[in-house]
């Protein structure tokens, strides 16, 4: 039987009860399809915080490194919100992905049709909704040199950060996005900033001219501020996205939330070789930490991607989304995603349901 | 009676049809309440690229500089968008904010009654939002240096920006933000992404040490990425938002959008001292140039903004933005805000209908 091993980040807030329902979801899905899973739970975040007085300790990097696949919960809560930036559970996280090298996340927002009520958008605006975003994740401006707080010639203090893109960071996360494009609807967009940065203007640069190895991949550009308005305007124009670390980092919320229900959307990062980094968008929700109230679905579908784009086990990848659909199908709800008419159930209950169908 | 010089700067595309239909609204309001208006019109953006090969001529900026208040009416286009960066009609827009010193971009996206259908969240999600957007605009990444291209290391090409903010920067900014708040509902959320860039730490500290002297304003904070979330979630939650340049650029389009009618939305850019920037937010819309398509809405309520914020004429404002109001009462659209039932006109037609009421 092929076996791998995976680390598990459970995290802070309701981190923890979505990755122990994930978890028994992965394992049998992929025991059903003859994979052995094995894993080991590691430290991060907040929790690792308290721990171990960092938010990413060696070894949790070390462990992640040598897995095959890494399955994180949530990081954060109000406890750490003051911390010093070395300090804070989000650093943590930009951490682990450049630990990672995991310069490419996949943003899937689509909208499901047992959930189009959710959406705050028009049912005619919002149902079809299926767009995924590629956004550069280990550079740009969250990670370039120089940053920090300096004095200025007034005597006055400034924070600075810069946004700094290289020719083979942009030709990487774009040749995924093509990839990504050609599997899907073969659209891509582009969004940039072009008309004011240098940054995006090289981007813009690299992307049309590695375009034409993409011949069936129908490539177009759009600014920043405009896509912001075009998601809202019109979100059913968009197959996949691609843009960098930090416009994707806005973007990729956006057309999260367009979807109406953010609890249930998954994401993938990954890099050049070595493991990928899954986890679902939603944050820690420190407010209903502890309560069984969490939807464990997005942390679910994150193991489903974790198989797919981690491990290439397609077929448990899609045993375990059939198994979200159908228990979707049957009624199923969190508190997030409930509406009249269907059955309210808590986090561990939801994870029982889809075991029962996978 | 008192008079003013103002600066009419048409622009390409749409610019000179709605600049010029403002204009008279301008004047007629005016004169109505005893205020002369003497109106010179300048080379500005793609048009003035074709005159003169500069976006911005010296000529349009001191004229700018020399009057009371300008109205702007769009630029760019597909012609000039492959320019080189510095003879880009965007530049001339980023030169002219710079040069007026115009730190302060006001940016309201309110649903009106009238054309609540229009927006593309459903209804109880649009009606009533009435949001205020400020935005820093001559400071941060658009504007810091370094910026440019540079060979690194590894003999790659990168293209790289700066971020910077310094402590009276972003106390002005935000001083406008709580007296324009302390107008309105009394409620400021400042958006930043303090839990990874220096630059919105030091945005946070000095917002937060600012508060203590408007105990009167409930401010709270929000990072960018949920921000963008919770204008599609709940728009109503917000009254004034305060951000930096391009967070602000990104959110004001998109709270924009949310109100479904973007050829109905004005801004004012304001400084210290000296004269206001007043532009509708739509762009230069090159496929309707010409055709007397254009909604002058969003021009004419710019002239409101530019008679409230940039000359003090409070009651000239008013008979405008109650002349808009009754000319949409009576039923009179433009193509992008039309619905059956109502009365398709062009934009020389919405003007004259304007004109009638005011
Ligand atoms: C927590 C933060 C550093 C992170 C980011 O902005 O990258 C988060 O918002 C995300 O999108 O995963
Ligand atoms: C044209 C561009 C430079 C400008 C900006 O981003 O500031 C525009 O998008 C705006 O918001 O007025």
């Amino acid at each position: 039987a092929r076996s791998y091993n995976i680390t598990l980040l459970p995290g802070d807030g309701i981190g923890p009860e979505v990755v122990a329902v994930a978890k028994d979801v992965l394992s049998l899905a992929g025991a059903l399809e003859g994979v052995e899973l094995r894993f080991q739970e590691k430290l991060m975040g907040g929790s690792a915080l308290d721990a171990t007085g960092v938010p990413l300790p060696d070894e949790t990097l070390a462990a992640a490194r040598d897995s095959e696949a890494v399955l994180l919960g949530a990081i954060g809560g109000y406890k750490w919100d003051n911390n010093e930036k070395h300090l804070k559970p989000e650093t943590g996280l930009l951490q682990l992905r450049a630990g990672l090298r995991v310069f490419a996340n996949l943003r899937p927002a689509a909208v499901l049709p047992q959930l189009v009520d959710a959406s705050t958008l028009k049912k005619e605006v919002a149902e079809g909704v299926d767009i995924m975003v590629v956004r550069e994740l280990t550079g740009g401006i969250y990670f370039g040199k120089p940053r920090g707080f300096e004095t200025n010639d007034n005597g006055e203090e400034t924070g600075f950060n810069t946004e700094v893109y290289s020719a083979s960071e942009i030709d990487r996360i774009a040749r995924v996005a093509f990839e990504v494009a050609r599997k899907r609807r073969g659209k891509l967009c582009s969004v940039d900033k072009a008309n004011v940065l240098e940054a995006s203007m090289l981007w813009r640069r690299r992307v049309t001219a590695l375009s034409s190895e993409f011949p069936d991949i129908e490539l177009s550009h759009m600014y920043v501020d405009n896509a912001s308005m075009q998601l809202v305007r019109n979100p059913k124009q968009f197959d996949t996205i691609v843009t960098n670390n930090i416009f994707g980092d806005i973007l990729s919320d956006e057309a999260s939330m367009i979807t109406g229900s953010i609890g249930m959307l998954p994401s993938a990062s990954v890099g050049e070789s070595g493991p990928g980094l899954f986890e679902p968008i939603h944050g820690s929700a420190p407010d209903i930490a502890g309560q069984d109230k969490a939807n464990p679905l997005a942390t679910i579908l994150s193991a489903a991607m974790l198989l797919r784009y981690g491990l290439g086990e397609e077929n448990a990848a899609k045993r375990i989304e059939a198994a979200v659909t159908e228990t979707l199908n049957q009624g199923f709800r969190t508190g997030d995603i409930y509406s009249p008419g269907t059955t309210l159930v808590g986090c561990k209950r939801m994870g029982e349901e889809v075991l029962k169908t996978v």
